[in-house]
């Protein structure tokens, strides 16, 4: 790997050598136990519960042979209860682990564990800011589902202007060629300008759409995500949320060829039969959900390394 | 084991053979640690918090050589917060876990669960519904202190309408000859017309009274459970509380061969001293709470196996 | 060792002859991981939480290749939810792990449950009472940092009176030769009466002072703790908070070989730059910090083996 990272801050720092390094790791580590880390402890510091990454990021640990130490109440921790800084709790943290995911409720959080961690410090999730390892896990999915990560038209939906995922996912698609992103939301939830400008500055196509029939026949992949009745007059989202929808209707507007995925939890925005879910090829998300074991497994291993 | 059972819902799935060949495995497992299940990943999902339970499954898969990944929380989860669904929650811990343990306030939700996981799952309480461990630790106890699981005097007290416990352990004496129950609770806490038809169609013998001292001389096992003091006026707790009561003066009324079992914890329905806790042999329920440890490596080892 | 503790309860227990040997063993296990422990269980059962603890103890019983299981939310346990005591809470956790951290809220609590209990208690800090593993860890700081435990003079700063810390720690310098302590603090929260007795009876000299900066000078140690606000009306503690606070301006007043510790967490009663904390050999409390990760793997091993 030509590009040492010692922590996973943002999707930004990851290169397309790095990417492919740890996309073939994860593939590895698929087949093979690699319980190389004994000895080893991660810190999953959760300053916000969100028990699918922290259990997803633990159970990626075990299976290497490492140990994991945990709170789901960092909030409640000295640092917040008694005001302590981040940057303190972190530096006595870092003295007994070996590498740290933290989670926490303010953009940047990450980055300032960082420059003080004498450990490698994972972002999983900071506010309304990155989930880098989200990112990864989307685009690793795409990549053993389509087996390409050039020439491909993904379809966006959703909630894009406060989707963490959706951020994150554009940033890593930056780094290949011949990607086209059709966006599909509703006027007051459109992807953010800082994201248009990157986009526009790596050469990606995009487009801004309402349509979400329209455009599934010329889907690789819908990246489906969730609208959150929260942000909206009721009314409003009634009306909404049937616009942005996946049921047995339009799924097999989607090639044989394409794939469904969202980041989960899902609840109305897809809308199909148990059956449907398990037999139909189609439906990825939760292969997604299992990729991101294995591809947390290859970063955890990469950065204890 | 003639009866291979992927899932633990509920304790008529037990046959007497699968019993047998579990309390065996726990005695075997208490003796001589086998640490043959390393690299196995147990999840504890608790959608309410049960220490004693999640603490005793977890202490059973550390021995067993494996590990643990855990949720308290598990109903601030995704799941319950955000709307995702159980099916779904446990799609994705079981494509990370190796073994689930759930634990839910809802009855029902353990089959539900077992409906969709790609790995085994161990009912760990669900509602008003079973807590089928628990019955076979009780069943275990009553083996090891006993000595044999049929032509037995079985004095069960206390509240009977509403105890889990009472409920799981009377469907596992349903499989054996020659018991005998004597329930002994107040009127309006009496064994339900379920538990009363099955034992009826499985030939067990039993009899509904309130006046316990009368029967303690007669019982080979006491398993006393709790009146929660929520269930009705306080005026009327204070009354009932003193009938249904082991002491130092009812105590010495049970022969010498006979035990008093708790699904623990208990409060003031028994009310002896620490040093005839600690010294008299009639007094088994910490010995039960220990058994638990290691029916539930056995249960553990036999699904992963 | 000649005095073979089972349970470390309070502070008085150890003596000289078995704190060098927990710090022989302290820097032994700083080197070379020893994993000696395998299979052994560690159960943490914290009543109120403190993460910076819990996770200090998990990490150095998983360095020492145990396991742990753990909650942070025994108050809701089955003991003070249901009812139950703390000695069948214990009894019952006691057949499962093979020793217990008990953190709790009311002084006496871990006395209580070393009564009952049928493996190691330690006690990691009950109400106001005591910490002996964080004394211990500051004791085995001012050994490593200043290479002696006799002729020191110690400057104690900030709420004497509340302290936890500062009073076990003055049980353990009970027990060295020519020790020297000024007590810093405003009237209201200076050192009680207990500790002073008990000073006097083992012949520390001491003296009871309010200006920090003439006395910092004279200092081996300054060991400063958090007046906390909550304390006192909040005026009085505006006034309070700036006569009792390290900062680059009195730092200097320390000689070059004097040690800066702190229990952490700290707030606004040291106010120093990153930069110094990073680079100034004076500031010893994140190293203070690192020490309790193998001080409890020393008392640890000491107390399963």
């Amino acid at each position: 790997m030509n590009m040492k990272i010692n922590h996973l801050v943002e999707s930004q720092q990851l290169d397309e050598e790095t990417i492919f390094a740890l996309f073939r790791k994860a593939d590895e580590l698929r087949v093979a136990d690699q319980s190389n880390h004994r000895g080893k402890i991660l810190a999953t510091l959760f300053y916000e519960p969100s028990t699918r990454t922290r259990l997803s990021f633990e159970s990626a640990m075990l299976k290497l042979g490492g140990s994991v130490v945990s709170t789901e109440n960092a909030r409640e921790f000295s640092s917040a209860a008694k005001g302590e800084s981040l940057q303190d709790s972190i530096r006595v943290v870092s003295s007994y682990a070996d590498i740290i995911v933290l989670r926490h409720y303010e953009e940047g959080a990450a980055k300032i564990a960082a420059s003080v961690s004498s450990v490698p410090v994972i972002n999983g999730g900071d506010g309304t800011g990155q989930h880098p390892t989200q990112a990864l896990l989307d685009l690793y999915t795409i990549w053993k589902e389509i087996g390409r990560l050039e020439d491909i038209t993904i379809v966006m939906v959703g909630d894009l202007k406060n989707g963490r995922t959706v951020r994150s996912l554009c940033y890593l698609l930056g780094k290949f060629e011949k990607i086209k992103i059709i966006f599909i939301s509703p006027g007051q939830l459109s992807v953010r300008d800082d994201i248009k400008d990157y986009l526009n500055k790596h050469n990606i196509r995009f487009e801004e759409q309402t349509d979400l029939n329209k455009y599934l026949p010329l889907a690789d992949i819908v990246y489906m995500t969730r609208i959150q009745k929260e942000r909206m007059p009721d009314a409003e989202f009634q009306n909404l949320k049937n616009s942005y929808k996946i049921t047995e209707e339009n799924l097999h507007l989607l090639k044989d060829s394409s794939r469904l995925l969202h980041p989960l939890p899902h609840v109305e925005e897809i809308d199909l039969p148990v059956e449907t879910e398990q037999t139909n090829d189609k439906v990825a998300y939760f292969r997604q959900a299992e990729n991101g074991l294995y591809i947390r497994m290859a970063l955890l291993s990469y950065l204890l390394e």
